[in-house]
């Protein structure tokens, strides 16, 4: 992964806010620190569906995502009933890989920020190349 | 479902301990009541593994095992690094349909009975008749 | 628990929608069986809300909601990014406890039905008398 | 967090191994990424028992162990029924702040490496000064 998460808020240009579940609190009375990565996850989802290339399109294609490094790094709690906004940014394109970045913020406070970094990979398992769109996006297309 | 799980845990044929992870408490610092599902699942694929019958067995066969019911009854909760021990019997066969008791204890304690029963599956995502060893381990074969 | 939760959708009074995460499935590819519980939970938080009785504000109150019984009919599977709609009613009241029914449905064809049996605990950890609200709710109040 | 853990499993002083449950997979046939922070936590609470300071004990004496960073490097996926080693190292102790690494290995087949930074909090929740023992493992005390 490349350096940290931006912590400035408006430089994501997407975001996704997620109710937190008494089921993702731990004995702590906060979230869970591996309840983060399904927040993640869902926002990554609904970036891609607002930009019309939903998951589940890849998954017809035969491609799935694979997760090859995650990171967290955990600022102030989340506890439950709270509105998580996960703002979601693809911050770089490297060969066949590329990372998102991600920041995490209740009632406009920062809480958390976040970086996967994914290969795609065809129906035999095999990594495969970036779609163009994914590649301009990055460029800023 | 038929009635209730035997309170006494002498009639349980089996039994497979597993020790509570923080990560399944909740913020009423105990086990969250879905977190006794994955429990019970475990100590079934024990159960089935001590009786030759593993289920990746079962995988390579084409055949997965779905559940149509689950229940638990809490009793008194689990909590942060207790031993719980999970006791397993198979109920009943009931055509297609098999159901598996379960207590779960701590120190011979009763704190929970739970319920599951489950169909047999081909790869064609259809019933299965149930293999003729299940059918006599419930007449106690 | 009480019977059979209805499976007539329009007899529930209240419903909330929840979006499958793929976190929730599993190697079958539908959504786990334990993973049913959190959704039930979240759709009871939201119904608490909706007619001005959060949970939070119980918790200020110092009252937690145990859950005493908890039980699943799994119909039909549920799948990744799946639209579920989780429908709840209040569906009964004895004594110190209550039971929550649910019907889990997608495109208005049902999946699951659910049970939920509770009782409130104050925070010395002893069994409360359900507030007036509670019980009047299920008189049709 | 300092670096990347090591990849030679010999160069970590404890090790605990954990099955995969089905309940941990998702739809790619894989134990979902966000599955690996409980292991490493089950891990990390094994460690400190077998050094004689068990978190029990910890939180007895009101002392909680925040997690700040996590981070995991997914090598190859894990499967359901697999036998998992975790390997565990206390990395760096800065400050009031400490690192654990963990190599998680298949029948010695290197699987993923990962990285938890901590802090302990007092029960005012306001960081604590960490423990003479914990700064002499460090030292390899």
């Amino acid at each position: 992964m490349t350096g940290e998460p931006s912590t400035d808020l408006v430089t994501y240009p997407f975001s996704h806010t997620i109710r937190v579940r008494f089921a993702e609190t731990d004995a702590m009375r906060i979230v869970h620190h591996g309840r983060y990565f399904p927040y993640l996850e869902e926002a990554r989802v609904e970036y891609l569906r607002a930009i019309d290339h939903p998951y589940t399109a890849w998954q017809e294609a035969g491609i799935e995502s694979a997760v090859l490094e995650a990171f967290v790094r955990y600022r102030s709690p989340l506890r439950f009933d709270e509105l998580v906004v996960v703002h979601v940014a693809l911050r770089a394109v490297r060969g066949a890989t590329f990372q998102m970045d991600y920041a995490l913020s209740v009632d406009g406070e920062l809480r958390s920020t976040a970086v996967t970094v994914h290969a795609l990979l065809g129906a035999d398992g095999r990594p495969q190349r970036l779609p163009a769109w994914l590649v301009d996006l990055n460029l800023g297309g």
